[in-house]
């Protein structure tokens, strides 16, 4: 049964794992440091916490009490109530979805362990934009791919607007950190796994007329440049979307790459 | 030959079509009153100017009328040219990307004359957010989707953010606005077009697999709703994107809009 505790100060130093969410240099040492993860509004933190991640705190207000109630008794964590102030004080914005939750991260499982039970693999090669990977990590979700891998430098899945964008499917969908980006792409072929790299090239192989292997990891690039030549290289095949000639014509030839990565899931599943 | 004007106040009657950017309301009367849009960035500017839409005038600074020169030296608009505190002063925020223009609107083709020279249609129900309205454009026009219809209350592809998200492909996909929702579809048919409505319910029949005749018309529905359950009712048949049967027991069953717009347009197009 969680505690409920009355605060009524933002500088509080109970209420430190939520302090000054909008920083995201002072959020990313902070959260490295202390191991946490933050959750934001009622049905991410359902999610977040039926995946079994270890609630820390929880923080809300006395009106969404109610809401939360069959999530927040079998805690054991404490749960701080507190006024829209306070919240406002503590994290510098206004937070409409009634409650924020800080849990404790788990450790990501090895590359190889996360292949060994996979077949669809998506793999994002430093991505920088925290709500793009939540947005990533949703469509892999509901598309079905079994796996996500991350470069070494890729966003955080864990990061609050990562977290909120994905709509907590980022705790449905497993995922490791490479530890190395260079030969990132070996383990892959040792598992098995015949890679793609997605490109906006037109003359590599449609997506839909790819030859999907047994096992397929498909290669995804960052916002701006895309995949680095180094992966484009190293892949098994190089893929692409079908873009409209009248469309090149005009200058309007790339699609986001949100879109292009749920097209993308969505021609790996099928 | 455009006329370069030094304009010194953000108070300034010439620089009305700018004024206050941010405030929603305030722009939609605005800019229908005065049959105006606006564009943003260098690369939306020629865009627009390319696809024909007359220019009111361009609002820039110094530093970067030598970028735009090949853009605005055939115009025979004002160009007016301020500080940075001059534009922040009257748009409310500072614009990153070097200019603003206001540009004519231009009369929308009927119905009728769109649907004619289409073969693969995108039909928006009500969706309430330029952004996404953008973005779906964006997709449309990379996608080589023919034209696009929009509900009577669907959201203005013209609104700045619009045109922004969409990276000026709101001028590249030919659209029209219906007069008339209830009824919305018959033209649809009347003009050939098997109309297929997109929902999230797995029964519905999964995208891949449907019979897209010489003429076919996608049904998305709104960003909370989806399709009003008129359209639904009215259309040949409902379609869906097969989701995993996984992620739905875990309840992140559903894709963002923009997602599902994206593999909606790829798989008419097929």
């Amino acid at each position: 049964m969680a505690e409920i505790l009355d605060v009524t100060s933002p500088d509080d130093p109970r209420l430190d794992d939520y302090t000054r969410l909008r920083d995201v240099e002072l959020r990313k040492s902070l959260e490295a440091e202390r191991g946490l993860f933050l959750a934001e509004g009622e049905k991410v933190i359902r999610r977040a916490v039926a995946a079994g991640y270890p609630v820390r705190s929880v923080l809300t207000t006395r009106r969404w009490l109610a809401a939360l109630a069959d999530v927040l008794d079998p805690l054991e964590a404490p749960v701080y109530v507190v006024s829209e102030e306070v919240v406002e004080g503590v994290a510098g914005f206004q937070v409409h979805r009634g409650a924020l939750a800080s849990l404790g991260r788990v450790e990501l499982p090895p590359t190889a362990a996360l292949l060994a039970r996979a077949r669809r693999v998506l793999v994002l090669e430093d991505l920088v934009d925290h709500g793009n990977v939540g947005a990533i990590f949703r469509c892999a979700a509901a598309l079905g791919v079994d796996a996500v891998l991350l470069s070494p430098r890729c966003a955080d899945p864990l990061y609050r607007r990562s977290v909120k964008v994905s709509m907590g499917a980022v705790f449905a969908v497993p995922y490791a950190r490479m530890t190395e980006w260079y030969d990132g792409l070996a383990e892959l072929r040792a598992a098995g796994f015949r890679t793609l790299a997605l490109t906006p090239d037109q003359s590599a192989a449609p997506m839909d007329k790819v030859d999907l292997a047994d096992r397929a990891a498909l290669l995804l690039g960052s916002e701006g440049d895309g995949l680095s030549s180094r992966w484009l290289h190293e892949a098994d095949q190089a893929v692409c979307i079908p873009m409209s000639a009248e469309a090149m014509d005009l200058g309007v030839d790339s699609l986001n790459v949100v879109a292009a990565a749920a097209i993308a899931c969505y021609a790996l599943v099928r």
